[in-house]
């Protein structure tokens, strides 16, 4: 290839939306709602979730849709993972301040309502409050055939945190341990470049994954049908996003019994990989650098992406997961006793690196893998 | 005109969207979350809000987004009151269950980010934030070029409500009499149908309104640049949708308080007229009947709705508000004390009917406005 793929040139400018998201704040005031009242705003560091008073606990709201991940369920009418995929997208972010999250509403838009995609989502998000153990509190399906051309999916997640409890990065420091999950795929992130790298091979959805997808194990792949013959390609870009409440959730809980040497304070901050891959960790704190030095596996559709794709390795770091959906900074003294915690509950978790202080910034194994800015 | 308008024709299909949704619902799993914790589900009749438990307290949901209103502001690039459609359409279904709104957070989809778009619906949500007292807890902007062809706006909004004081429709009956809310004009349901009358028309959104706006009053147009001159349609039809947290969390406040006479439990149901119009009323009882004797006076963009579109009068009032956003039932016996209390900061509320036993069915002073299902 010429040139290069990169996320901007799959057709999403990640400044522009930056651009327009400031745009938008800039233009909110503060809370007419008062301190100590329900619903006073609360400001954490990270910006994972938007924490609000509410008697001695905190309560948490996370919002976000699936996005272009859409686009191939769309292709496939293949709609068994989105729910599952919309609820890791939001239920992920609560954790990421310590909250455990307890309901969550759906926001569907179609160009024309479907009953059996409908039957087909509402299957996919009862199993996804399942895993995530919430409650579906409401949902809204608006037709909107002017609006959109095919099928968007979005959604709010509910938790709580007593007060006090948070996770706001403020005790990271300099020798904290990193704690690496396993994500099951490329999650609900970097879908805009999948499909331009898809576009160019002229490869199908369809087709038999040119690669080993049994050796990844820790993927969950959700087709009828599939029993008896290869994964597709199509198939294994639609593998559910991983939700993170087990073992978080029990982890949090945990922290909170005599069961355990170590205790919430020693959870220093809890990154949700999403767009922006690495880069992520760098809103957990101002001034603490990040060192990745055992990364996670990534999963073998990384790999085929970036060489069908001639994408540079930084830029892949940029947009996906490469392997690792969660990363949890935890005090020294108990690193391996809380990594060994989880991974008897999630096969895969592995310490990965540490922070530093040598500045604002992500290095990794993989010289070039760097990132100074999210 | 050979055949009437109606909002089927307009490209709605309501009972294609009730199989749909009745679709989803049915593939959901009732919640893990066991009664007594926080997040367990609680079930009230009527489902304008979901509610879950949470301590001494409920919390509930409610999400649900501008619908095709945003094709006009897209249209004519207005977007100052559509944060505040949004809004209202959220935390007016709140009010329904007697719960106080306490945050939000906005979902929007963009084929495209647009700085200048955003900064204008910010400033749209903050004013929202301001009128229903409500702090913005998050939000997100996803750009889905394969998805949306122009901006999808939608809400989730967060209220809460002590345990025993939810209004829950079950305290409803024969006698009771029906308070009506103004609304402010068309709010945010049946755009279908006036896109439609406007195409049929031949109209365009820019033309000076055809009757006098002015003498509505209670309507609050947003638009720079109107003064010194007339309203036009486009204007008229994008009057942001009333926020009735004030006047009716100071309702819900004072019925604590010992200021009134009256006391929350004499609040038996209230209603968010939307989508569907005065049937509406029907969701809040399975048996009882309704009857609006002396209906609120309709906005002038109603009357040429109808006329220019050769609309049934049935039909308008199954589609629109007809002039009246909110009805609160209350008890007989304090009904004009709540009516003058709720008149007093308010203009234009007052008595409009009453609850009978008659069948469950809405009736109403014009003859034929009839409804037996939702």
């Amino acid at each position: 290839m010429a040139e290069p793929m990169d996320y901007a040139s799959a057709g999403v400018d990640i400044d522009l939306e930056g651009s327009a998201v400031a745009s938008l704040i800039a233009s909110l005031g503060r809370s007419t709602r008062q301190p100590g009242t329900p619903g006073a705003p609360v400001d954490l560091p990270g910006g994972f979730g938007g924490l609000i008073e509410f008697g001695d606990s905190l309560l948490a709201l996370a919002t976000d849709g699936v996005g272009s991940k859409l686009q191939i369920a769309s292709a496939l009418n293949q709609w068994g993972g989105v729910g599952i995929d919309c609820m890791a997208m939001n239920v992920n972010d609560l954790l990421c301040v310590g909250a455990e999250p307890i309901a969550f509403v759906d926001y569907v838009a179609v160009p024309k309502p479907d009953p059996e995609t409908h039957a087909a989502l509402g299957a996919s998000l009862a199993e996804a409050c399942r895993l995530a153990r919430v409650t579906l509190a409401g949902g809204e399906t608006a037709s909107l055939p002017g609006i959109v051309t095919e099928l968007d999916l979005s959604g709010t997640a509910l938790g709580y945190v007593k007060k006090g409890d948070t996770i706001t990065g403020e005790n990271l420091k300099s020798g904290d341990v990193l704690i690496g999950l396993p994500s099951s795929g490329i999650h609900s992130n970097g879908y805009s470049l999948v499909r331009k790298v898809m576009e160019h091979t002229g490869a199908q959805y369809t087709d038999e994954a040119p690669f080993a997808v049994a050796s990844i194990g820790r993927s969950v792949l959700r087709f009828e049908g599939q029993e008896g013959r290869p994964f597709t390609l199509g198939e294994v870009f639609l593998n559910p996003t991983k939700i993170y409440c087990d073992p978080v959730v029990d982890l949090l809980h945990a922290c909170a019994t005599d069961e355990v040497a170590f205790s919430i304070a020693d959870l220093h901050g809890i990154c949700h990989v999403t767009g922006g891959g690495l880069s992520n960790l760098l809103r957990l704190h101002d001034q603490l650098g990040w060192h990745i030095d055992a990364p996670l596996q990534p999963h073998p559709e990384f790999e085929w992406l970036q060489n069908v794709g001639g994408i540079e390795t930084r830029e892949m770091y940029r947009t996906f997961n490469m392997g690792c959906g969660m990363i949890i900074a935890v005090d020294a003294e108990h690193a391996s006793d809380i990594c060994d915690w989880l991974a008897q509950r999630l096969t895969g978790v592995a310490i990965i690196g540490s922070v530093n202080d040598a500045g604002h910034k992500v290095t990794h194994a993989i010289e070039g893998v760097e990132f100074t800015h999210y």
